[in-house]
């Protein structure tokens, strides 16, 4: 988020909208006895979440590499914009959720797949995962469709 | 989180070590000229993922309920510590996330499921859902286990 102003400790009585990632807000604020007409701006966050196999096993060597991921790998990510990054795994599926916070989710990631650190990195981790059936063509993680949230 | 003391604009040394669902960190403070050892203990968030099925023939009527959850069994949720709650679909599989900022997630979740509402609410959503073969005896949505995750 990032807030035109100080909004710190003010009432917010206004409306909102959203355009592609970002979220205008304009109202008024009353703040210690003063008035005034604002407009906020905020980069709305988009939440992903993917799906993929992994292969039976490889299950205990994709668990233990992931205790120990190369800093450049997550420096790199951290780049892109993506941020409260959890991979999940049940029996033979894992599910990742990220939070990308850039306005250019596809050349982000493109950065990080030209990324030499990260290329060594998944010439570890590929060989331990399956594309699942339903994943798209030319879809490594299988995105799923976002279908509720609760800030 | 909730740092004891205050740490804007500081710079922190020292180390970390975690304990149920507190993180402790201890070390010196460089502030203000003025340097201190001090404890800060904070809450460190539990994010919790879980799998469950949408039958095909629900698909629709299931997406369509979450376009406008009833906002007492929203209420509950934030009561129960849950926040950042999203479901994710993937053909007839649904992914839940959120994050769970209490010290009882076991207590919490029973507040939530003794709810009138929520109970209201589940008598629309349970005949759309199974549970996935994997799920523990049980299990509704079946969790999964974490094993990666960068802040």
């Amino acid at each position: 988020m990032a807030p035109l102003g100080h909004l710190v400790g003010t009432r917010w009585t206004g409306f909102c909208f959203r355009l592609r990632s970002y979220r205008f807000c304009t109202g008024n604020i009353g703040q210690m006895n003063r008035r005034a007409a604002e407009l906020r701006v905020e980069r709305t966050v988009q939440r992903i979440a993917q799906v993929i196999r992994v292969k039976p096993e490889k299950r205990d060597e994709y668990v233990e590499l992931h205790r120990a991921v190369p800093e450049p790998v997550l420096a790199r990510l951290r780049a892109s914009h993506v941020a409260n990054y959890s991979i999940h795994l049940l029996r033979d599926r894992l599910f990742s959720y990220f939070e990308y916070h850039g306005d250019d989710l596809g050349a982000d990631l493109r950065a990080v797949a030209a990324d030499p650190a990260t290329q060594e990195w998944w010439k570890l981790t590929d060989p331990c995962q399956e594309r699942v059936p339903e994943a798209a063509p030319g879809e490594w993680w299988a995105a799923a469709e976002r279908v509720f949230l609760m800030e």
